[in-house]
């Protein structure tokens, strides 16, 4: 089944403790886009400015994944991050940060989108989410991001939204902001009764937690010796989680197992390289090769 | 089999955000002690002093587990050790810390000790690790623990140590100290690499990390919301793995990977409470039953 994402699409400057990439590819909705379309049919909506390098939007076309709900914004600047890892390869430094087209994005969904049964709300304003949620009334399942920055300045909407969403996916860190409880286990379930069905809560390198109304279990990160940039990790995670969902068409609890740890796997593959370097070079077979690795780490 | 294991037994002051606690029983070898009766006799080798209340060795004997190496010095005062834990649980301080006759503990292991084939060297001095070593040339599986102290102090020894022994297992701050390297899956390969057929690192509330030759896993921790007092959580997981491997009476990967997880398990209860008092109120049907839960956890 098609898969329609709201997010940013940006150009990344990166800095790692080896190595530098300027305007590169990112964006939390590039990096979902990308993983997802490993699965199913991916529906992009985003806003870029007009220097948006072409080829970019190439790239995510050469994926199937259906650009039309990219505006161009004529004489608008993309939005810019600039971030540095320090050396744990784990925190980061924000350097810069440009919104510029971002700051008055306004999704309007074209109408195949609104009719799509599965929709990812990539990290962004809380009242904006609440919007384009608006715009999709039939959907089955609705998963939401947020990050610290809308906890702080948008409680209420986010609140609003952790009523209508079916599913909230979050780091450690927001989890715990959100909360006031650093044990995680109470933070995730403390969320899910806000509201949504679940919640995941994103851990890096130590793996993601989920917490439904009859379970709760957390999944190890895939080990990698191989960390070249995190950037996008936690965006490829949500990639491929719904991504799966969205390819089974379902979402009951051994789906959703499993759709998670299909999001772990392609988080794994993105830290591999900047950008969707790493990404671009696999197939559905690497994701499944990996996966039987995955299952046999876990088996005993 | 019979499992040996020479460590510390003190006397813990511990303070967490809510709750404080006064000379309870702690030490590295009392809690693997404890962990490891659930699955095999165990013998203990440990020293305190005259101020040690009789109680606590009757707590352990009740456990089956062999106190007749523990030797009682005449006028000395047991080690003592006083922590905080800060807010999130996992960070602590050590306020204060007294070696008292631990300082100048020769371990002598009593003859029938000395022809056991499982050898447990729990957190001490690589020193005195060695001497123990040297005791026992006949054992099948000799296994060590490590701190920050003594990879800081007494690095030579260590490094002779790493060359005899079987495995070693490690706090993740203590691998990246040892190797300098901060990706956790490199710094165990490159400890495997100085001598040891098997690394575990251990992460605390993030799980568990193997290194053997043929494989290296992640296994999580036990997710619980009730998390009391961490103290002796990384012993009693050394305690439940080596227990586990000492009853099944081998070391093959199945059977690693198997203790791996009922050292987690056992790690799981005793945070749940200050001291032993967790553990010494669960049997070993509880462990067992919560290693379905986490096998079926584990499984999509």
């Amino acid at each position: 089944m098609p898969l329609v994402v709201v997010g940013s699409v940006a150009l990344d400057s990166v800095e790692t403790p080896t190595e530098k990439r300027e305007n590169v590819l990112g964006g939390s909705a590039t990096f979902f886009s990308y993983a997802a379309s490993y699965f199913t049919p991916v529906r992009l909506v985003s806003v870029v400015g007009d220097d948006w390098p072409e080829q970019y939007t190439e790239l995510l076309r050469q994926r199937q994944i259906d650009t039309s709900g990219l505006q161009v914004v004529p004489g608008g600047k993309t939005f810019r991050w600039r971030g540095k890892y320090l050396d744990n390869m784990n925190d980061r430094e924000t350097l810069d940060v440009q919104l510029n087209v971002i700051d008055n994005f306004d999704p309007v969904l074209p109408e195949d989108y609104r009719r799509c049964k599965f929709l990812f709300l990539a990290n962004g304003s809380a009242v904006l989410q609440m919007k384009v949620l608006r715009q999709c009334p039939g959907a089955q399942l609705t998963v939401a991001d947020t990050m610290d920055l809308y906890i702080h300045n948008e409680l209420d909407a986010l609140r609003e939204l952790l009523g209508q969403i079916d599913g909230l996916v979050l780091n450690d860190s927001e989890a715990k902001l959100l909360t006031g409880d650093d044990n995680l286990v109470r933070a995730g379930e403390a969320i899910r009764q806000m509201g949504p069905r679940f919640v995941v809560v994103k851990k890096g390198e130590h793996g993601a937690m989920f917490f439904g109304e009859h379970e709760m279990y957390v999944l190890p990160a895939y080990p990698t010796a191989n960390v070249v940039d995190p950037t996008g990790a936690g965006d490829s995670f949500a990639g491929g989680m719904m991504g799966y969902l969205a390819e089974q068409g379902r979402f009951d609890p051994q789906t959703l197992k499993r759709a998670m740890a299909y999001g772990t796997l392609a988080a794994s593959f993105t830290v591999e390289d900047f950008s969707l370097d790493r990404l671009r070079k696999i197939q559905r077979e690497d994701l499944d090769q990996r996966m039987e690795q995955y299952e046999r780490m876990l088996s005993f």
